[in-house]
């Protein structure tokens, strides 16, 4: 690693730190719209970062960086940290809530991670500018996995699967232009969702400042609500929840499909076998609750396919709101909702977790080693609907999941020496690698939140949210000793 | 799959089940001994079981069976479906304990399949020849087990790593010679440590039959006790624990590898890389939880450590033995517990779990992967020790960890469809599919059994030990169409 690198990386980072001031300035006018005294710091908090960054960047001005993959991963962690601290600044700053170094950081962490637990007790009470900041960090973090997954990380060799590329034919092929073009339709694909599933919130009742909050949140699959009870306060309002879990499914969807579905019509890019598989748990998950609240409580099938649908897309999709504790649904509830945490949506959106494609890929190759033990001479390619997958994606799946495993597992040893129980640090630790959200118990669970937890926790699990949201193989790849070897 | 292989299978089987029906003459010539009714029991079981057999034996005979891996994986799911059956036999017969099927059942799988959890209470006041024969299916599971690993399933393509290879050097080279040589080699040196581990229990004040019983299942990484205590009585006995722990560890250690050190004196074979892996993480967790339990609770080191190491060595070893109930040790302590129940000790010993031949081959392909993100035009070979690893083999030990970590989903989701809380199904199917034997909680942790689970549930738990006990993927190759095909 070059030093010239690390200067080129901390410039870019300083320049994107500048976009993030930027930022700042909605909520400090919406504050000053609603007259919340708020407003001066999001104002000051602006100018703060904008005019350090401002300094960072003209002093690290220089030659252009070196395109190879070592400045990609160094790259990529530097703007996720820069975008955390940012989004941290203004949580620490304000009077109005009494964060601690850990919480600011663990909310904003949480934010652009898309992960949506939450240390902040009394939301309702929040001043609107820092309600808004925090639905700004998950619209931000949502687009930011996106274009990490459209446009960096398959150069990096890592994660990501696209069925249907976005071929050169599709657009010019000028790269230069090809970014401009896809960064364009990303934001406006996506800023469209954003306002579609906000009219549609407010059109079935939600008041307007919680449904442009809630539509942020939803596209993101990040979680963060207006209210510390999220969405068990439209839990009699099944058109609320029915447009929550769509939203929340087409977050889960790839956005590079969507991209060619809106833009150029191709219809059977919705063939991507990862949808077959994402949709298809999110039923078989959310039918058989279902059934078993129909049976054992004796609600109506319809309320409970109501709630059981919003949860399990919620946690699926990786999201986290909550129409309801469902730790009280009875323990076939409570281990369902434990194994939908690990599986994730879509490749290429903003979902986090294990993904449909990595199961795909794993029960194909599960399929045909259990086919070599029988006929130990006989060769079948691991297949991807009818592609054959390639060697490399085969290793890159098998190496996040082994990974994925041995972190949650030193996370729940650390979380546990800390001081939590094992359901709270095996289930907490879970839902921040996944980015799900709320894990189980009392403590972490749907009904609670990650305040109580010791200073040393949130700072472990903002660590675990960071890994899980940036696929973990890129960050380890900054602790191998070959990264640094010159 | 030809009819000729299944009556070929049938009539192994139907031979094998004749030497077990014999071994129940033990325990019937034991409650003879004891003036215990219950050696009618054994006897008739014997007749009865030794009766059948030999009519199915007889019935089956012909052409020898062919020589192929189907008929290979279908002949050891057959056997130990058998010894389940036949150790289950007199469990169900008995008057003096008041079994339904799935409790035989379970008590025996648990026992064959060294596993060691019971759904027995008031093991103290069991007739002797019963309590023998629990700790025989302990003894037989062990050897069975180990020659599984030896002869079996290294010609299946399945699991199994020796890291010095007993060659064709070391004996004769006709193959049947070379199979009596060992399985005599294997059945002395096994019983002859089960001497010496029940000598030793015995010099340091344990009563004879409680250490012959305990010897046995020590050897076996069983687990299976004379007491509803288990090892809690021995507490305030370091020696006796101290003997347990290292016992334990011997029973860990490749089989194959003593074989060689003591048969032919090479002494280099102790340094197969598993070995120092296996020792490496029994001596991090017993000593940090040590130091742990001395700074919060204030109990001398050596006593903490002493009870630190057994119940480390039981779980890591898959024996199952407790010295205390360690769920009460405090949070930090239950976490690492739940960790080492994944652990499992040396490939070719009597224990379970994944192993540490897995962990040192999946650690190698990460370092690897990583190592190939920042190079990706670079081949590094995987290694174990100063060996490459065949992609067979790698192949291999991402297929187990992949299934075993989606048997215990799917086996925790139907534990919990019976009722259990999450806790016990989770860790209930974690301790049934690694042989470890107790889970966590209140109900199936250390201080509990599995006797008040329903029945149900005690049949699932069943599969998943003898899931685990196959190394999953030869049961799973019995489920496959391939497996058939004609």
């Amino acid at each position: 690693m070059h030093s010239l690198s690390i200067r080129a990386a901390i410039h870019i980072s300083a320049v994107f730190a500048i976009y993030l001031s930027l930022a700042m300035l909605i909520p400090a006018a919406v504050d000053l719209f609603y007259g919340n005294e708020d407003w001066k710091v999001f104002a000051f908090c602006a100018f703060f970062l904008g005019g350090l960054s401002l300094a960072v960047a003209l002093a690290t001005q220089g030659r252009p960086p070196p395109a190879n993959t070592r400045f990609g991963f160094l790259l990529v962690n530097m703007l996720w940290i820069t975008m955390a601290v940012a989004g941290a600044i203004p949580l620490l700053a304000t009077p109005s809530m009494d964060l601690s170094l850990a919480d600011a950081i663990f909310e904003s962490v949480s934010g652009i991670t898309t992960t949506g637990g939450t240390v902040i007790n009394g939301l309702d009470n929040a001043p609107p500018g820092l309600l808004l900041w925090r639905s700004l960090l998950n619209y931000m973090g949502g687009l930011g996995v996106i274009a990490l997954g459209l446009f960096l990380l398959p150069f990096l060799n890592i994660g990501g699967i696209t069925y249907f590329r976005i071929e050169s034919s599709d657009i010019a092929d000028r790269p230069f232009e090809r970014l401009a073009t896809f960064t364009m339709s990303l934001i406006v694909i996506y800023t469209v969702l954003v306002a579609a599933c906000a009219l549609i919130y407010v059109a079935f009742g939600m008041q307007i400042f919680d449904a442009i909050n809630h539509a942020m949140s939803t596209l993101a699959t990040g979680g963060f609500s207006t209210h510390d009870t999220s969405f068990a306060r439209y839990g009699d309002n099944p058109a609320i929840l029915w447009t929550g879990s769509a939203f929340m499914f087409i977050g889960g969807l790839p956005f590079s499909i969507m991209i060619l579905f809106a833009v150029r019509g191709r219809v059977d890019a919705l063939g991507d076998p990862q949808i077959k598989v994402f949709l298809g748990y999110c039923v078989v998950f959310a039918v058989a609750v279902a059934i078993y609240l129909r049976v054992s409580t004796g609600v109506p099938f319809f309320y409970a396919l109501t709630h059981s649908t919003f949860n399990f897309m919620s946690i699926i999709t990786t999201t986290g709101f909550a129409s309801d504790d469902y730790t009280k649904w009875g323990p076939f509830a409570v281990a369902c909702i434990f194994v939908a945490t690990f599986l994730g949506a879509c490749s290429g959106s903003t979902s986090g977790g294990i993904k449909a494609y990595r199961f795909l890929i794993l029960f194909e190759l599960l399929a045909n080693g259990v086919r070599r033990l029988v006929y130990p001479n006989t060769i079948h390619p691991v297949r991807y609907g009818d592609r054959s997958v390639p060697d490399g994606m085969q290793r890159a799946v098998v190496l996040f999941i082994a990974s994925f495993f041995m972190i949650w597992m030193i996370g729940t040893l650390l979380l546990s020496a800390t001081g939590l129980d094992l359901v709270t640090a095996l289930t907490g630790a879970l839902a921040c690698i996944t980015n799900v959200g709320p894990g189980l118990g009392d403590i972490v669970g749907p009904a609670g939140n990650y305040s109580s937890l010791p200073d040393t926790a949130k700072w472990i699990l903002s660590v675990l949210m960071l890994l899980g949201r940036l696929e973990i193989l890129v960050v380890l790849v900054i602790f191998s000793p070959a990264f640094w070897s010159r």
